[in-house]
């Protein structure tokens, strides 16, 4: 394989023993707190990678829609969480297709979403498992807690259902009083949580205050991002996602502009900085159009010259991924592999 | 073909009568301004749309990076501009090969990205076209208007060359004096300048005060975006590309949360609205996670069910076509052609 010297810019190297460390490390941290650990593999979509997430001691994975996980399906993925409303009888279809052999676990929100998973399980005469997902401080998706033991019992009452437990996104301490009282509730009339799953970086570090939970959905601690760094749950150093770029202007004196604009690095910003360029730590990274990077050198004392390679960390990884056809890994400087992004743009 | 009904969410429709208004109405635009029409095919990234606007009357097309150019010379298209700043020997190398027969031509804004475009073209024994490309307000690429002459006079005098002109972007009225300065020292060196082309959907409607323009690159027209319908530059009606979503959670009576997250319509916002809803037009698409839509309903008196579909006007056409594979376009309900993004994520 070609050096990183020699790869076309712009395009994304992955460190992998860094990667390997940040997955060693996170499964370590769910085997000392008595957690499962379930990458989300939304961050990357490459099975090679999920593969070394599973062998360090996952037991399963999570995918947010459907086709993607096909793609993981199909390579032999066999314990899958969609932690996602699958509404709409195409869609309840093609799940209860995946989810022959119990390899897929759904959650639901709301008693239309059960009917409809209830529907296509019967029709494929299945027993489909169902979590219920407790509402959080996000307010995005999630049932409110006094909701919870109703969709419960619907799941539970259901012979091609099996109530398969609580989701909750993120699992921050914020949300463990109403956790306990859906606990409590389900407890109470005697319905067994097979599982309590939490999610989120913030929340992945306060676990120990969340005993409540069985597992922990985690994705972009394989990469980290400079998100993660602004948000002080990573440091620089194991951010093992790069988008390696060429400085292909440089107008002024203070500006510099790269070839890695927003269909690179996403549009995604961090309090307007588009990520952090390691070779030149005082640079601003200030705006992206689709094409080009803007780059502020003016509290630069060296600066780049055309045709400088420069290494940037993402503000968000899992949408860069998403971006790209492959994601580089490498040692040092060379490449160790090249692994196609096999589930990008499967959103449906 | 299937209906939209059965097309699985999210997805992309392009409303092909619409597109095709558009696209006569750029090119008979330019027709009445004596400009040659350059529609930039990074927006849509699909060969066969850009042969509609090669059949409209468009002189050429124009890409934003060699392997977007790349499928288009491998689909046959002939006359293409590559506005861009190509840099290193590798990318060079590329351009010369793919600069054969006249079909290629490029801009420089700096002595040394011009010296590696020689190099290249006299190793493959070529003349190369490049422009030169003017810096304006946008403060992203371009030579300040005092380097204009001294570069132009780089290309001319180099036997592997040939000064093709001037390249601006944005061409607003704002940079008419240099623009004006810059043609006057090249006239009074006795450089010929074949081409002065100008960009931008604004600048666009402002042709009239820029009469040195020979031609016009527009890219975001061919289906315009909210973004244009909030910079006054099109209507809502004239938006032919739509985001087909569905409801999948409605958590609380002023929220919904839709299938269409940043991996779908990106991350862009404008002002902190990601889209517009056409269904509902007083809901408020206020935020995007990689597979969630927030929705605010609070205004709505009509609110929509979980499993209803749900049209959105994405705020940046030209990035959500590089987030998908295929392209929908429709008659009304009416699939008639899936297009496949063939230049989707071809960055390098």
């Amino acid at each position: 394989m070609p050096p990183v010297t020699e790869l076309e810019t712009p395009c994304i190297l992955i460190d992998i023993p860094q990667m390997q460390a940040n997955i060693a490390r996170m499964q370590a941290h769910c085997d000392q707190h008595g957690l499962d650990c379930r990458p989300h593999v939304k961050t990357h979509k490459v099975p090679e990678i999920a593969q070394m997430q599973m062998e360090a001691g996952a037991v399963g994975i999570a995918c947010q829609k459907l086709s993607e996980a096909q793609v993981f399906i199909d390579e032999g993925f066999g314990n899958i969480q969609i932690p996602y409303n699958v509404v709409g009888p195409s869609k309840t279809a093609r799940l209860a297709d995946m989810a022959l052999y119990n390899r897929v676990t759904v959650s639901a929100d709301h008693v239309s979403v059960i009917a409809g998973l209830s529907d296509a399980a019967a029709a494929n005469e299945i027993v489909l498992r169902v979590m219920v997902e407790l509402a959080t401080e996000l307010e995005r998706t999630g049932a409110p807690v006094s909701e919870v033991l109703q969709l419960a019992q619907k799941i539970d009452a259901d012979d091609h259902l099996h109530f398969a437990g609580l989701l909750v996104y993120p699992s921050n301490p914020i949300i463990r009083p109403a956790l306990q009282e859906a606990l409590d509730a389900l407890h109470r009339a005697g319905i067994g949580v097979d599982i309590v799953s939490g999610g989120g970086m913030d929340a992945a570090l306060r676990v120990h205050e969340m005993p409540e939970l069985t597992e922990l959905r985690v994705g972009t601690y394989i990469f980290n991002d400079y998100g993660s760094v602004r948000r002080g749950l990573a440091a620089l150093d194991e951010c093992a996602m790069t988008a390696l770029a060429t400085v292909v202007s440089r107008p002024t004196s203070d500006r510099a502009i790269l070839d890695s604009g927003s269909k690179t690095l996403s549009a995604i910003n961090d309090k307007g900085v588009y990520g952090f360029i390691l070779d030149y730590p005082d640079a601003i990274l200030y705006n992206l159009n689709e094409e080009h990077a803007f780059v502020d050198l003016s509290r630069c004392d060296e600066k780049p010259v055309i045709g400088e390679r420069v290494r940037i960390v993402p503000v968000q990884a899992g949408v860069v991924s998403n971006l790209h056809n492959q994601l580089f890994g490498v040692v040092g400087e060379a490449v160790e592999a090249i692994w196609t992004v096999a589930a990008r743009g499967m959103v449906w």
